[in-house]
This record gives C-alpha cells, sequence and structure tokens, in this order.
C-alpha cells in the first residue's frame, strides 16, 4: 500500500540504500511525451550526493537505466520503470547499526514494523537516497508541466536562524523560476548564500548539523485543481512532502503566520484583471477549499537537522535491550536542506500532476 | 475520488451546507463493536453551532441517524451510513453568493472546478458544516481505538497572538487528555481561556475575525504505525487535516521550530525503561520515518481567521466578470478554532485507526 | 474497502435488507448534467420486486431520495447521495435465520466473515434488495453514456434449458437496444417468453427455482476504453457483475465456445468501412488487450436458480453447530434473472463509465 | 492506475516485449519470508517459451534479479522489485506490425489507447511475455500461501474439444494439487495427455491455433475472504484473470451449468463434519455471497486460441487507412493454453493472498 503514490500516475519506489539498486515504476503518463534526458540528469545531478564541501563524500553518479514505456523517444503511455544501481557503498560502515538504533533515524520504528528483517544498511528503504527516483519521477512531471506553461522553483528561504527573503506571493516571474532551477545553491539574496554555507561548514567542524526550510511556487498553474473532500491540492501535496526524509512541518501561504491575522488582513480580496481572475493579496498561497485559484502556489517545508551527526550520542542496543552510545562514522550531510530543494520541486511537481490529469469532462 | 477517504477503513462524505441532508459513509470497521452514542453526541455537540456568543447563531442540533451497519446495538462490520439532516436554512442569506465571490472562501474555486454548477448556498459541499460527519466518524474512530488504550485530545495552543502553555511532548497522561476532551474551550493554561474569548468578541465586535492554532496528542499508540514510502503516519494526518476548512499549516514536534536547532539539540536521544524503548525528548513528535515510534504523536494544526466576515470587501462578479463589494450578511463564527477543535480530535482518529488496521501478518 | 468502486467515478453502496435504508453515494459525476428522474424510477422499476406472478410478493416501491449533489436540476459534481427506505420488512420471517443457515446463501459465510455481528435479516448487506441502489447508480451512469451515444441493452438468453436467440455480434442497431429496455421480460425472440415464464411458475409451484443467462451489448462505445495491464474494460465489468447475487460465470464475445475454435474461425478479421475500422466477426466481444476495440462489447452473465426455496433441506444449526433442517417461508422469487437485467445493465454502464472518464489528454 | 493491482499487497507490473527488460514491484509482502528461489525458477519455467515442440521457439530462461526488498534471505516486508531482461528478442520479425494491425491481438486497440506511440514490437506492453513478472510475483505469493497450508493447483480442462476429467469439488486432496503442480502437461486423466498434444501439433501444422479451458483448484483457504459489496473473492480473481492476454471467460463451482439447474440441485446443502462446517456437493465453488465458505474454490478460465497464426489473414493498414493482408512470420505458440497454467495459479494466488491479507482485528 505504502510505496504507490497517486490518483492518476501511480508512483511506486523501491529500493534500499545498499540494496542493488534503487527505482521507480511510474504509470499513468500521458504518451508521446518526449524527454529531455539532460534535464533530467541535471536534476538529479542537483540532489546527488559528493558536489561539495557542505555534502556527504558518498559519491553516486545516480545514473538511470529506462527500462520500460519509453520506444522511439517518446512515452508509450505504458508503465515507465527506472532504476539507479547503487555503487559506492560502504556497508561495512553500518555494521554497527544491525544493533545500535541512531537516534531520530528511522532505525528503531522500522526494526519494529518490520519485525527486524528490515535492511538496516544505511537505513535501507528509509534512506534519502530514495528520493534519487523520486527525483528521476518529479524531472518527469514537471517537463510535461512545463510543456503546459507550468513552472515549479524552490529556495533556501532559511538554514539554522538565516533567512533568506521570501517570494512576492502576487508576483513571480518565469525568469525568476528558472533562475531557481539553475541555481546550485538557490536564494533569493544572494548575499545570504555565504553566511548559510558558512553556518553548515561550522555544523560540519563541530560533528553537529543544521536543518532549514525550504520555500516553493508553482506559478501558471490554472484554477480548478484539487477536490474536496479529501483530495484538496494542500492535502495531497503535503501528503508527498512528508514523504521526504527529515520534513516535519508544510504550511501553505502565510501558513501558521495567518493563525495570528485578522480576517480582514488575511482574506485575499479579488479583482479582474484582463478577463483574469486575480487576489490583491495571496495569504492563502494559491489554494482555496483545497482547489488551485489561479495564483501562484505557495508552499514552506521544514526540515530537520541531519539525524546523522559525528558527536557520540545516547541510544539503545535493540538486540540487548538495554542501554548504549552510538558514535555515527558513517559519511553523511551535515545539512540536507540544499539536496532537498530538487527532491521538494519533484513531489511538487508529481502530486501538481496527478490531480490536473483527473478528467473534467466525459466523452467517448 | 475525492470524497473518499482511507486504505483500511474507507470514509465517503457527502452533502451541501443547505441541502436536505450531510452524512458520511464509513466501510470497514470492525464488526461487534458498541458505540456509546451519548459519548457521539457529545462530540458532535462540541462541533456543533449556537452554543454561545463565540459561535454562530446557525442553531443546528446536528441529530444524526444511523442507516446502516449497525444492528442489535453493534457494528456489523459492513458499511455505517450516518446521516444529518440540514434544518436552520436560511438560503435567502446566500442568494447574493450566485455572483459575489466571498474572498478566501472556495466560492470561486468551486465555481471554476464545477462549472458554475456548484450549489453556492452557505459554501455548499465546502461548508464548514461537512465537519459533522467527519466528527460523526472521528467520534467512533476514538471509541474503536480508546478501546485499545489509544487516547487523542487538544487544546487551543494560540487565539491570535495569545498562546497557551504547550504540551510536555514526552509526559503527557491520560488525565489531561480526558479532561481536554470534557472542555468546551479547551486550553492547558486556564488563566488564558478569558483573553482568548474576549479577543474573539472584541473581533465579532469588528466585523472582523481571528484564526488561532490547536496542539494536538496521541497518547498510548504503540511503535510501528504507518508506511514508508507515502503511506507515512504524518503524511496521512497531513493530508485528512487539510481538508478540513481553514487549515494551513501542519507540523509535527518541534515542526518549524526544529529546522533552527543544531542535530545535537534535535535530536531524540533514546534509553529503555522497564523493558519500553523511550527517548528523552520528542522533538519528531512521535514520528520517525512516518511511522510511529511508540513515544506520543504531537502536532499543531494553524487556523486561519473565519474568511467570512462583516466589514465590506472587493471582489469579482463572476456572472458578469466585473470588480464588485461584497458584505458578507449570513450568521458566522468570529472564530472558528473553538469548534475545529473536535475536527481535529476526529481526523487525528481516522488517520489513525486507518493505519492501524493494516494487517502486520499473514494468516489463514 | 469493500463497498466502494471505481477509479474516476467512485461509488460507495451502504444498507441491509431489514435496515432503515440502503443508498449509494457516488463520487466523481461530471457536473452540470440533468437526471431524467422518470427514466431513473423506470429502470428501478424494471428491478423492483412485487410486479407479477413470476417474482417474490414482497412490496417495496424504491422510492429513492436524493440527499446531495443535485441542485438546480443537474448535478453538483459533488457526491450524489441517494437513499431508498425499506418499507415492507417482515422481519419476523427471518427469525429462524439467526441459527439455520439457508443452503447457498451468505448467511454462513457473512456470519464467519463478522464473527456472528452481521444483520442476518433478509439476508442483511447481502440481499439481493441491495442492487436497488446499484440500479439507481446505474440509471445514472446510463443516462450520461446515452447523451454521448453510448446504449446498453440485455436480454434474457437463457431460463433452464430454454434458450433465447444470440444477439449478431456485428450488428445491433440502437433501435433494437431501445426495444430490450422498454420491455418487462426481454427476449429477442418473443415466442420465447411464454415457455420460459411457464418454467418459472413450474417451478414456484414445485417450491423450487430455475436459473439463467443474460447477454448484454455496450454500443457505440469508441475504440480505447479500458487499460492493461489490471484495469481491463473485461476484468473491470467481470469484477461488477460478480458483486451481483447469483452470478457465477461471465464470459464476452464467444467465451467458453472460443476455446473450442481454431484460431483462423476465431479471429477477428479487420477491414475499413467509411473510415472506421471494422471486423467481420466479433468473437472477442469488442473487447482486445482489455480496451474496447469499437465494435459492440457483448457479455454473457451465468445467473444461478434462487437460493430461497420452499423444499425443506439439510443445513447447520450455526449457534449449536450441529446439522438441521431448514424450511424457507419467506418471500421470495422463483427465478432472478428477469430482475437481474437492470442490474447487469446498471452494472456495465457504471464500469464503462468508469474506465471512459480516465482522462486521455493532459492539460492546464 | 493500470498497471497496479491490489489492496493489501500491490503489484505493479512493467515492461515491453522487445524492451531492455520487464519486471514487477511487490508492495505490502510480510516480512521474514524465506524464499525458495528454486521454486520460484520452476514456476517460471513451466511459464517460459522453448521447451518443446508444442510451444514457441523463442528461447527465453527468464532468469529474474531481484533488486530490493530481499536481505539476508527473507523479505524485509518494503518493496520486492525484480527484472527479467529480454535477451532472444528478433525485433526485426515485427517491422510489419508497425502498420499491419495482427487479427484478435491489442495492436490495434493498444494504437488508439496510446495515440500511435505504444512499442508495437511483439505486442509490446500487451505480450503474453509480460506474464513472467505474474508468474514471479505469484510464485512468492504460492509461498506464502503454503506456509499456512493453501494450495493452489491447475489443470488443462480441454484443448479443442478433447475434455480432461474434471476436480472432484468436494474432495481435493493435497497429493493432487502437488502433482499438478509437478506435472509439465498438467491432465486429471493421464490419456488424454497425447490426443491433446497431437490436436496442438496439428494446429502448428497447419499453421493454425487451439485454445482450451484451465480448472483450477485453491485448497485449505479458510472461510471468511473476500468482502461484499465489491471486493468479492469471485470478482478480484476474475479481473485478474481477465488481465491475462487470451481469457474470454471466468466461471465458478458449476459456473454457466448452474443457471440451467433447479434450486434444489444447485444448493449445496450443509453439515458438521468434526466441528467443521461443510457442503454435501460444492457447485458454488467454495464461494458465497463473494466470501470463501471453507470449501474447495473452483473455478475454470476459458483461454482463446492463439492470436498469431501463419495463415494470411485479412487485416487493415493503420498508417494509410486501407484495407491489406497479414501474414504472421514471427514464432509463436500454437496453444498458450499449457503457457497459461502457471499464470491463471499465478493470479489466483495474489488475489487469494491480497484479500487474505485484510486484517481482520483492530489492535494497538
Amino acid at each position: 500500500m505504502a510505496s504507490v503514490f497517486g490518483n492518476n500516475i501511480k508512483i511506486s519506489i523501491f529500493g534500499e540504500s545498499h540494496g542493488s539498486a534503487i527505482g521507480v515504476n511510474i504509470d499513468g503518463l500521458p504518451p508521446g511525451i518526449q524527454l529531455d534526458m539532460d534535464n533530467i540528469r541535471y536534476e538529479m545531478a542537483r540532489r546527488a550526493p559528493g558536489k561539495g564541501e557542505t555534502t556527504t563524500a558518498r559519491s553516486e553518479k545516480d545514473e538511470f537505466e529506462i527500462l520500460s514505456g519509453y520506444f522511439n523517444d517518446r512515452t508509450t503511455g505504458t508503465p515507465l520503470c527506472a532504476i539507479i544501481r547503487n555503487k559506492d557503498k560502504r556497508s561495512s560502515d553500518y555494521d554497527v547499526m544491525k544493533d545500535l538504533m541512531r537516534p531520530s533515524h528511522a532505525d528503531y520504528t522500522g526494526y519494529i514494523k518490520y519485525q527486524g528483517y528490515n535492511d538496516y544498511r544505511g537505513g535501507g528503504h528509509f534512506s534519502g537516497r530514495l528520493t534519487a527516483p523520486v527525483v528521476f519521477a518529479g524531472a518527469i512531471a514537471k517537463e510535461i508541466l512545463k510543456k503546459d506553461g507550468i513552472l515549479i522553483g524552490s529556495h533556501i528561504k532559511s538554514i539554522g536562524h538565516i533567512d533568506d527573503l521570501g517570494f512576492d506571493y502576487v508576483n513571480i516571474n518565469e525568469e525568476a523560476i528558472k533562475m531557481l532551477n539553475q541555481s546550485e545553491f538557490p536564494v533569493l539574496d544572494a548575499s545570504k548564500e555565504k553566511p548559510m554555507k558558512d553556518l553548515i561548514l561550522k555544523a560540519k567542524e563541530d560533528k553537529d548539523s543544521v536543518g532549514g526550510v525550504i520555500e516553493t511556487a508553482v506559478i501558471n498553474l490554472n484554477a480548478g485543481v484539487g477536490s474536496p473532500y479529501f483530495d484538496t491540492l494542500d492535502g495531497h501535496l503535503a501528503k508527498l512532502l512528508f514523504s521526504v526524509p527529515g520534513v516535519k512541518g508544510v504550511e501553505f501561504g502565510s501558513g501558521f503566520e495567518i493563525s495570528k491575522m485578522k480576517g480582514s488582513e488575511a482574506n485575499d480580496e479579488m479583482y479582474v484583471k484582463d478577463g483574469k481572475v486575480m487576489t490583491y493579496t495571496n495569504n492563502n498561497g494559491g489554494i482555496l477549499g483545497g482547489i488551485s485559484s489561479g495564483m501562484a502556489i505557495i508552499f514552506r517545508t521544514a526540515i530537520k537537522p541531519t539525524s546523522s551527526i559525528g558527536k557520540t550520542q545516547r541510544t539503545i542496543d535493540i538486540n540487548k535491550s538495554v542501554d548504549a552510545y552510538i558514535t555515527i562514522e558513517g559519511r553523511h550531510d551535515p545539512c540536507i536542506v540544499q539536496r532537498a530543494v530538487p527532491v521538494v520541486d519533484a513531489v511538487a511537481a508529481l502530486g501538481v500532476l496527478d490531480l490536473l490529469m483527473e478528467k473534467k469532462e466525459y466523452g467517448n
């Protein structure tokens, strides 16, 4: 049940961090779509590890192989399955994890759920590595949406206490989104990149980690996408976002801040401009009653500091059922926010495309 | 697609605010459960309007009629459908809404999605009134969970800028939850009730509205509930929560605040106490890798200020496609946070029960 | 899980034969559809009991009440729920059934599945009475399909050993289908009506029952409906058909007979006629690879003789776990084939509409 | 939507006959199951081509590679994905098929559904080759069921007009099932093997093909599996069976024959034997009200003669939209019934396991 998502596009994720391969099966893609493989590789490279001092040293090129559903350079409309072989595995780093549960990881909950049979190496199926096939699928969704003019982009809204500027909710142009898509460390205020990176490097030096917030915009999405009562656009996106490792909060538009506003401040008053319905503000983040309003979809995702840290921590030995200490030696990111950006873009694209594919008209 | 939820318990919601009835069909309930009808009525009364100065004057007793799935005072295991007749309808209040879209409501998005055929009276299917059957279903789920020792309770964490205390994430006792369940205006710090209510009445007087945050705890839930990759406990709850009208943000454990912590601060270190695995802190809100950890599930839900306000607002006339003004005359709540508390409890119960019903063992 | 069906149109069925009401919630209907209530009543009357000597004496007018999703004489696009009150209940007829399991009914299997908590009166949720909401939903689906030119009709292919003619698979005109829809006892060869009815009356006289086969055609459905690998049009229809009480077999086109043909006899050779692709024969019943071919969809459904018979039968007393005898006194049909015709039409309409609603194109 | 099946065990099928690989992702398997790889290989070998004169000359060893979900010789409980590389591809055989639609194949319907973008080589996603991953998944399901004592076996009930004996519905012992599982050409009456094979070889010689019927039994399945209204055991199995290429009919127990019986003949009278509820006959094939009764599940599946025949046939050129002739040169089976036996077993196992996994009890 768990690893399949979607009403109209079904995504099935599989794999473990240190197994032979990870991958995704995508069912329900429209036929005849030509994919820009360079662009998919680019999106995957944004997520891939080993790119600089601020990320893990594990080196995975994340080369994908499409096994099905793509013929003569076009999607066939039948399931498109792609796999990524795991290569730079140093499983011995993780031997200790067989018994010692890493705090704030899924080691313990996975052990309980799967009765001790889960692949514990590198987090197994819970590893951030599983986001690689998610980004692959999302890159395809992004491409399909782009053909329809719909663009998705995110920036690092904060790292620890250092804040970037926020989006202008009512006025985000395409160039801004494209620039974010092309940035290795996307921020709106370029002057924030260095202090943010310094904070990450300081955490690394301290054998510690930091978290942050990602802010995302989806622009040019028409009104009418999403459905009450349960398949709301916000709920659909939230469900996908909480599947991304490390996410602890999701808010749309003014989010938690809106709870402090008066109705007269929060309400997005409406007007008609060149025949198009607009709102003067966009505190609702482009979603009303679970349906897109035609304004930009805006949301923020809170990412916790990397759970793997070099400092010694108190934990348990699951085998002996006693208290213990753990010092995690494996390679890991001092901050996963940067690498989470393309993942958040990917799930946003998948969620939007899935609901957009809902048929609006009947017909023979 | 939209109005059905659940993997193991399927909830189908139907109805419009001013139609003949609203209701819910619940499929997959375990057979043989005796329901405490007084308790269900109590939960529904918590949500029902017309209870005091701080809520709308619309008077609906929300008497439910169970049509099926209940026989000899026990659930049969076949679908349990219940309906609630709409009685105190003053649809004429809403005539103006046929053309004038109320800002921050789903009037416009519903119009677009349903091509103008939606029942616009009182918000139709988007009305907060639809939360009545949700609370009915949730009250049943709460009862079933309670038989297993699992309790769910919420308090008003804030109204506008006025904050209540927060839960102690690692130590919430059953009495505290029961007290919240029995409170008409649940707060942890009793001294906050009056200033919060005053703020609501002030907003009412100003023809304005206020919002707030609800904090919820689920206690005594064993480890192992929820599934990667997509059916995570947090994602499942979030999807349900965003279906509740007015919700703009959901966060678990330390939520957005965790993004400002160091890993060494955020990580929940583990220990064994009387054979049970515990954590010293609970910044993850009882969920790791999308699976319950055995610690209390903690989450907060941001509720926007009521969109219906008495002040005149700028809007559009959808029929003429021109700018217009709207002054909403209908009866409405100056703040929906208080009435949203049992709704949040209800969806929490439904989400937890649904994932708990996932079979863990196979067998003939 | 069990009582919800559909990918794009979700049908939720609820109710028991002797409960307060039975009904259906239909989610995903296109908005703006004007329903012909007389026609829906007509379809329901075809199924309703108490119409003549050949059916049960239970008198139920099956008056439906639409609770939601219909406004200003049009579907709103939000869930349409309708209920039918149970009126002519003689539950005392069924007291004996609490312990004595009626052979070939679901009394025993329902008892086991629901651990003895099922409503046993009149078969409860398993009663043929539950087909009333199915026919209601199907009548709506039939109307929607008709607006698109797609017609569905069935005839009684056989009662016991008495056979009607079969459809001409390649040439079924609209008039023929309409005539079947309007017939109370639809046969292609009018001379077969009397012997069939005589056989039914003879069975009634003998306190026995007879079964039969229904043959159905769906015409004017374009090619392209249905999906591999699992959502095939034939599999989708078969799943629905086996949900109808009494169905023991389903075959498409030449069905079981095709297994005796040579490939050169069975293959439907193709040609182009006025730009439309046709086949000379239609042994595949209009479905290839699970997808409609543009030829008429043809299938046959085997209905067993009514399980309720007046003769004394050997059975068990479930309470005492001993052998026993049962003589069923309640009112029942000596043959359910006639009344099953509109039910088969209904599920055919629901299955076809559901797959037809699958979006073929993406787009903003 | 189309290529994912199951409520509790989700199966996702992917691949095309001449693509790089075909495969299946299985989500929801219980953790800790040790698989007998030799047995899985054996089941796949039963289906694989190239085994004798009666099957196609295409030689595919169908070696599978498990990519995920299997660790330390046990299922992990997370998705198990396996792929099978396509090796003996002679795609040039199929060049002609780009434009000439093979009668009774899915060439035309696939072309229409996928707007001409489908991979036409060897039938692409519609190829019988896709049954290899189905058999792989089914072999795992069969193993899990076997641990619970549930056995599944099929025999060739007929080839053309040559009939094998039928199962004794009320008395099928485990040895009989095991023998069928081990037979290369399973029949109950050994004397029928030669005439059946002769018929197949005669068809081959004539550049023609033959079909047949497969009869299947599932024994030792307890009462209580399957759910009204729509997730009936028979409907669930039928949906899966109609996904198998070439299937045109499915019937349970006495199937179409039951429609000719009187109720007093058809009803399965009940008795208690050593505390177990039994029936004297089993015309209902072990399913009542869509739920298993504890008696053997019996069903028959009609398989059409292979659509690929060497004889020249009338067809259309889809590109030019004109009539044409086609002579199929590729390697193909003169009869697919023999190879369909393990496929039918596989889908039976998947369908039964999926419904068996439905949780019967709730609990923390």
